[in-house]
């Protein structure tokens, strides 16, 4: 609650600065036209406010036609699991953006909060389903998404006996491994358990490899 | 605007319908459980009301990497483009059910009903624009959907100088088609422009392949 009201504080201070600066310009200007200024700030100049919003079965569907293709592709498991981890990878490093441009979140200051962010924003943002968080070690580096319903497997009934080893959503993987790379955070990211190999829920384990306060313990230094 | 007014029109008959039938049955509902009532009606028991809508640039970049894939596998363009109209058939015939369900779109009566609700009602569900709509010929089964933005190519700067026969968004046409078979209507689609290709306009050619007078006809002898 205190985070809404923080958040559109902020967002208002945002967009009375914008004001005055368009107001000096001598910009005639409603609230509608700063709230779409705002919003497309980081976007290419001229583009106008669209709306980001799609059901996700097609998505999802079109998801499943490249683990199809990518099973004909490769014979071994882990060559798919592999390659979906890098093609995350690939949509991470370019998706963070996106990301952090709509978000409009703040830097996190500890793991804890990057994971929270990852869940209840990021998650909910592309997938619309929010994991619930958890720190899985005493180090505070290790930390569990878990997934009551993965909606990736909407339309995926079982995996076929000769894929057992198949991580099917391992795009996912790749996506937040890339993406956490970007605000320089090195992460190995992996399911833990999965729903689709007769798992109660499905998890996905962060392991953070650097810990904030080193840094900012050399920077102090 | 006359088609908003009668669709809410009907919304609301419907809602009042269950309304009385579900007063029958003593449960207190406000017209909020109701909307999610009737919105879960297709669905298995059961199952909670979800969201839906996602933002679609995870989506985007996920069809981009299932393209580059393809690229891979196949030397020439003709070819990814046959496997990408195959998955979109596949998608096509799995989707129209969801489809059906969450529009709650009637029994269209002519093939500019159909090119209507596919531009209006598809389109904006599943990649959130609304190509505008003409018919291209005078027995009225060819139509055009005229995108001027088209959000699969988001990412996409421009094709490869070897891929210059490529149609990127392939997978589309075969959505459409097999959507469209599932309703018992045969169509070819196909892009007849594309702004990666350097044309003003991307436009999807959709060619009805029967006429329902014809059927209607049959039906009446």
């Amino acid at each position: 609650m205190q985070k809404t009201e923080e958040h559109r504080g902020e967002k208002r201070k945002r967009i009375e600065r914008k004001l005055c600066c368009l107001r000096k310009k001598r910009y005639k200007l409603t609230i509608k036209h700063i709230r779409s200024y705002t919003s497309n700030m980081s976007r290419s100049p001229g583009r106008k406010q669209e709306n980001h919003k799609i059901s996700r079965e097609l998505f999802v569907l079109t998801y499943g036609a490249l683990v199809a293709q990518l099973c004909k592709d490769y014979e071994k498991d882990e060559d798919v699991n592999a390659c979906l981890d890098r093609m995350g990878y690939s949509i991470g490093i370019r998706l963070i953006d996106d990301f952090l441009a709509r978000s409009a979140v703040k830097k996190c200051r500890s793991y804890s909060e990057t994971a929270d962010v990852i869940a209840q924003v990021a998650f909910k943002m592309y997938l619309g389903v929010t994991p619930s968080v958890s720190c899985s070690n005493a180090t505070g580096n290790e930390f569990s998404l878990i997934l009551d319903k993965n909606p990736l497997v909407d339309f995926v009934e079982e995996l076929p006996a000769e894929r057992a080893s198949l991580c099917y959503c391992n795009l996912l993987c790749g996506v937040i491994r890339g993406a956490l790379e970007m605000v320089h955070l090195a992460a190995e990211v992996s399911f833990l358990q999965d729903r689709l190999k007769g798992d109660a829920v499905t998890e996905i384990g962060i392991t953070f490899l650097r810990k904030p306060e080193d840094r900012r313990h050399r920077r102090n230094k």
